[in-house]
């Protein structure tokens, strides 16, 4: 991955951690003890964070080895060795928990996302992430829900038009809010509106929308939507879309379901660092 | 809560979303359009969070007025309104995906912790944190778990010693690490030891060592390192222990139990921002 | 005008500028001196930056007061009093030369602009702007065109695809590039592709895509790519496009213009500052 | 050139147009896809920022391979390649448009700059630049001014004093103004005066100023003022001078000529980056 | 040392001193101008900040080589080399006077430290610093205090608590704020109370504080603190100590002495460095 | 006093002092305990530093109430009140420390400054100071020079041209390096040359240096200088001067006398802060 803003996050992960020194490696791992470490599975999933997990050693000290065992998006089983470390065996101790609450973080939603997007593999819908990620971290998880194999949505409120219910309020109408900002942002973003029934999904197709959000629609309501529609939209279902519902949402026919889940409720992957 | 960092974060926050603009909103709502919006909750759980939600929106807008009905550590039901923002429409539709975000993981933490707590409040054990926080977020992850009514472990490798397998490994022997600490870090930390099992125990106590963790250990082994304690050391359970287990460590009458899930696989509470 | 890092490019300039003191004013101006002093036009054009002129001054001390005549987009001519500053006379004589960089340097790009977009006002071809941009400042730059009465076009890499002729040659055809990042990003950003002649017109046409950019095509082609095209995709011409030829591309019926110079060769609009 | 603050610039011009990510390049090439590219001119001039472009691709990626064959101050003339760069196709496509925003933006300075300095090389003045630069860039444009043969003036308000018409009025007269900071700011430092008046221009030298600026004088003026000055102090001419003025304020005997268009007006010079 | 805010503090120190460029040496010395330079000693102490120094010349130009010969912490005479650089002329001008900066403060700290702990190494007192220290350079001096021979205290206000006599009148008594806090901060940390009389120290006793601080108490008084204590806390002897009473306040038997002056009353140790 | 860092100065101290937070008053200080303190000297000096102070307690909390008795350059004797502070009982006591380590490090400075100018105050020598600064706290020390009376040299290497020994060598000669810099550096800055004897002094003289320091010469050669002098150029002694060499040096009649113990070598003025 290319990400520029990485190492600023990495800085300030391991200034959190370490603060003015870790005072317990300082003070007793001699300067020259070297010491090979391996991060291992322990329950099943997807890896996500290797490389960042990786910076965030060479951050520490440039000389350690980092040897990678399984790539992003990989999938995992325990005891499977994810990666190896070789260097400064203070370098080692004291950088392990930062490294770790990247890497457990990310491959938690990678493996989510993966068994989401497995469930609906074979229809037309799309699995997509939404802006309900954990402050600081949306590009990351971002890029662990394309690891898990989803699609990303915008990546924020810059780079696509989302008109929610209380733009419509402000302004007086779908048609409206779609033609003003028709001629007002860049030609090469798409215009999403949200629509809550199937009158505003009509208005929506009128004022030629490129992309309609059915927002907490029943599953009946969703399928004369996709009718409806038609094709003259993108169709986008969301809404407390989980595990249990994913896949009668996706039989409806619509081409995304976008799931907050997949960043706002991630448990974490089971993953260790011995010293070898 | 006072935390000089919060700006930072919340700065980070609104770039990672806003970038050069929010482009819907900035095309769409006339500069002086006022509302006033509300978070209330949709789902039980203990609030945390409501003074970042509040900085949220005065980085972005001073002369938003915030109004806080339910303080962090308030517990809410569905329905209950927490707070009231009335300003810009602009800038309550901007701020309030970040203001969200924030507001819906810190109370995640503090209401998974507060259950927890409470199913051991009549117990000695005092339910801790750990290091196993989400990278850039330890300061407000950790305040979430004291407002859910545990107590913070130490905050970061620089201000408590913990002697883990490794470091003893590296060094020769409990006795040794634990010398060679007393006289080198600050008089003013106390200093835990790692141990596995009950012989390692003992050395912890001939060291004397403040805090003794106890790793991994089954309930009958605790409830043996306990009476051979005595009351030397504290003593600290850890290792995978949750929701089904943490009575029975409870039980065992260590002085702490710490709990990483408390902040790395968090369930977001349910809240919701409304437009009036 | 809503921009997040505004203050930051402000710290930067005035730090540029001041360094470790206004040595001239700082050891010269009793501190209680208050002065008067205003913007005027020298020539005609367009105001843009009246704010961030404000901006300027308030963040070397909130106390100043400053009045605005004319407006972001009001046309000026010599003369016009664009805005008042009134406060701390070491403050105004400290802060003058940066707030005018800003002002002189983005309604330069305003008025240019505006000249421009006059020019093919009655035709439906709109003016874009490109990423030539002055380092460090497209976000002000962009702004600053819109201003003027021109569009923006995507503002980075990331809010907009394009395909361009070294992404063809990497990837083997334009049919595989546009298909390629039809499913990888984001659903809600277009995509466009760079053709240099017709057979890739028609390539890009058969891909689907939503814009294509005709660069430095001649007239007579341009007007072909027009025909061949019929509303299939938006077009935009690209390519050297100054004030003597651009009435002639915009009568080919494209639908946007780019034109690089709006924002790399910008002509200063000649403004002053005096104390009263 | 060393200049501890180029980083920093750079990333500020790669973050604002990489932001997230360069999504059409991240999403087509292949991460090991290698290429060369070359910089070359399309229009004369005077190469200023070569070095700082290669910055851009050194901090992208210090793997690519920069090799210049036009050093800064080197006059260019079309088709001349200016440098190659290889490596990463990846690297290559996305840093390409900052480094030629820097490498434009500079060259356009040098190029105007050898112009006008070439048109007074046989004169005693010497052509020099201003604090009109654009906000941000003030250490690179004047570094571009330097390679394209003129001197740099102050670079800001801390390293020389410049007593301006508002200072004079709020201290009360040229004489107490210049003693005032005789004695006030480092003796290491010059004083400038500014007059608009050959009564004015007496009294600084009474007060016995290092330098006076002649503020939009006639020619006749200057001469005059050149005559009374004798070499008792340094003169510099300034005031919208320009192409077709310099050389009959050069031959007025004055030692300095400041232009502020050098670095407020400029137009980017014509170069390519292409792909081989 | 391994101190994850080294570099920011030696680009601000840089920064200060070279701003927008070294004008001497630019202007001067040709690019590809070699010298070899010495840090030597022209008093006797004890060094500190040697690889400060090199990181200084390493940050502004990773090339130069760098050749310790007095580690941190050796004691020196005059006459001493204590490192020796090697590289481009220009960069060891232009970083010399930093680099001095840092070594002569650090090792004017350690000096000093080292006479301090010298005079009384054979009781059981040690010195310790205290949080009086220049701003922005805390880690560094307290790291400088360990290298000359004293141990740390607490850090800041975040790694030990400190119970002083403000603290008890805002909450009644030490008794309350010592078990207010003994639930409430980490388990990790000790609590400290300063005392100013026996009463005091009777009621700090009670408490069951970790350490109890004697605060300007005269020597008699001391020696009863001690004798009633009887090991049952940690004492520590503070405020105004100097090198005349400090031997008599080791005799008291006490376990710590903390001196404000070791940090906030330096006397810069005398080092030179001269090209050769 | 104007300075643009100082906020950020203020950060990073109250940084490293507070950390994640001030874990003794957070848990102590309920939140709506208000008090009034009182900074006061303990020993006789001159104040510098007080508006920094006050700038303290305003970044923890712009509520705090700062009333200023004795402004920087007030000379004070003990028991005298500087200022007073009231507000939030936990910002004063968290905020305390690093004001004065602010407030009694600067004052060290001005003190020290304040009797050495004295000293020699009837001469025509003017006391500057040097670039012999701590690393971060240049300004502000410069700043305390100047409160305390003496006039302050360059502030780094972009203001003033010094040409040392090691310039010399490099460059060949005296002359040589004069003339080269009198055409290359900004013309509002002066050139100084450093001498070791007399006949180095000739050479600078004839290369029309502006300023030339004596560098360690004794009293007689430093009189002879000034004789062959005679006005051609300013004079700087400079080298190791002291409290007992300073009026003898000011007597040869040089014009300025540099020492880098007015900032290298401090001793913190004893001010204390005290709750009402």
């Amino acid at each position: 991955m290319q990400y520029l803003g990485l190492n600023e996050l990495i800085k300030r992960a391991l200034e959190e951690d370490i603060g003015h020194a870790d005072i317990t490696t300082q003070n007793l791992i001699p300067v020259d003890h070297q010491s090979r470490g391996i991060f291992y599975a322990k329950s099943p999933g997807v890896v996500a964070g290797v490389e960042v997990s990786q910076a965030v050693f060479k951050y520490l000290d440039p000389e350690v080895k980092f040897t990678i065992y399984k790539e992003d998006g990989s999938e995992i089983n325990p005891g499977d060795i994810i990666a190896e470390v070789a260097g400064s065996t203070a370098t080692l101790l004291t950088g392990e928990r930062a490294a770790l609450n990247f890497l457990q973080h990310l491959s938690g939603i990678a493996s989510k996302t993966h068994a989401m997007a497995a469930a609906i593999k074979y229809f037309k819908a799309e699995l997509v992430d939404t802006r309900k990620t954990t402050p600081g971290l949306r590009v990351l998880e971002k890029y662990a829900v394309a690891v898990g194999g989803a699609r990303n949505h915008r990546f924020g409120l810059y780079d696509g038009v989302m008109i929610k219910d209380n733009h419509i309020k402000a302004v007086g109408s779908i048609q409206k809010a779609v033609s003003t900002l028709r001629i007002k942002v860049p030609h090469t973003v798409k215009i999403e509106v949200e629509v809550e029934n199937l009158d505003q999904l009509q208005e929506a197709l009128e004022s030629r929308a490129d992309i309609i959000m059915l927002d907490n629609m029943d599953i009946e309501t969703m399928k004369k939507a996709v009718e409806i529609t038609a094709g003259q939209a993108l169709l986008e279902a969301s809404g407390g879309i989980n595990e249990s519902t994913l896949v009668e949402v996706a039989k409806t026919g619509v081409d995304f379901i976008s799931v907050g889940a997949l960043t706002h409720s991630v448990t974490s992957l089971d993953i260790s660092f011995n010293l070898q």
